[in-house]
């Protein structure tokens, strides 16, 4: 058994480098010290893929990964007020590179929690996601001044009457598409959640394209929640994607 | 601004759960108490998802996700004494839930890492990979006693020419295939890496079919590691899945 030894790690990495020129690195193996026999002493390094991020859309790198397909079913859902957001309870499922995610819930933040280009949206919905073995992704759709947006009324209303009761209100179709806009382009990174435990690894995929609602609508939601969006977190090296 | 309040989380977790009964909860949400107002008291959890850990084959549950395609070249490679193991530089792509991994390195370990219903294997070769955005996943190969293996003598032998050198030593046409089981059936589940940094949210796909090398293979082995495996981990809560 070796012991106390110093890696190679590093140089292991430049060798190994040359076999995977197309790929990007988004983290770089540096030197590690460490021996099998005093694993106690071994350093668990976490709390460096946070989010929300700022996106600079000119440092995004072009994303092989596929399209979004969203199949979220117009049904009946539920509208809970649960001290944090207004939530919703949606069903459907997301094809996201291929693989099978069930949605959880959809909620929303004013301002927005990442911004783009240093640009906060007066809103961000966040549409979460879990995959069969636990992995979570996280659609964010930036929401703008403009028309009103009709499903998003429906949560408002159901807002209203009481939904900070533990059942929540229930609604009937709510046309969750209109909560989504036309062209499905997105930015991608590795991130958290938002909200405590700020569990890390979440795939992030926030759509490009703004959905409008009026101003009116923004200035209800904001009677309700007007500053319930984190702090921006450190990039600390990652690579943000882009998929037209 | 609403603070201070008692998240009704949970509330909303078993609200949700009948919109998503296919699907194995491998976290619970919890109650949590927190304020926009305060974001530097924030916990952040972590250290829960950590690898090896024993695999219970009795409550592996069904894992609906694809099959592995594993589209290694038979090609030159280097070989290198890293101070913690004998690893070796691969290029290949693997295809992992329909999505596109890079491969970047094999290296073993002895005895094996995890366990299969409490029982280690004489040596576990990790398949390192990594995804475009970072992703990482690992693919675990059981090896025991029995014929002596072509492609893993080829590897003894390039560590046998001195590869603690900064560059290894390089071969020419590893068969890597010969390092793999005729059947690709695994066992999924969502950990670390087994060695620091620790990174967790690591894809793992233990093989179920362990493939055969010579005991004299494993004793040549053992003269450089004998004992490079990291203790087993707290399963958490996890749940571990099973693909025929």
């Amino acid at each position: 058994m070796k012991k106390n030894y110093i890696v190679l790690g590093l140089t292991a990495f430049l060798l190994l480098a040359g076999f995977s020129s197309s790929y990007a690195a988004t983290n770089v193996t540096e030197p590690t010290h460490f021996s099998y026999d005093h694993q106690d002493e071994w350093e668990f390094v976490s709390g460096k893929m946070q989010s929300p991020i700022n996106i600079v859309t000119s440092q995004a790198v072009k994303y092989k990964g596929s399209d979004l397909t969203l199949k979220y079913d117009k049904v009946g859902t539920s509208v809970v007020d649960d001290g944090h957001s207004i939530q919703v309870g949606l069903r459907g499922t997301a094809e996201i590179d291929d693989r099978t995610f069930s949605l959880k819930q959809v909620h929303f933040h004013a301002v927005s929690e990442h911004t783009i280009n240093g640009k906060h949206f007066p809103l961000e919905g966040h549409f979460v996601h879990e995959a069969q073995d636990g992995r979570k992704a996280v659609i964010g759709v930036m929401f703008k001044a403009g028309k009103a947006n009709t499903a998003f009324q429906q949560i408002l209303d159901a807002a209203k009457s009481n939904a900070s009761g533990e059942k929540g209100i229930k609604i009937d179709k709510l046309d969750i598409q209109k909560l989504l806009p036309a062209n499905l382009g997105y930015y991608h990174y590795l991130g958290s959640l938002t909200t405590p435990p700020l569990t890390e690894n979440v795939e992030w995929y926030i759509l490009k394209q703004p959905v409008e609602l009026s101003q009116k609508q923004l200035d209800e939601f904001y009677q309700y929640y007007d500053d319930n969006h984190r702090n921006l977190q450190e990039l600390n090296g990652r690579t943000v994607f882009i998929k037209s």
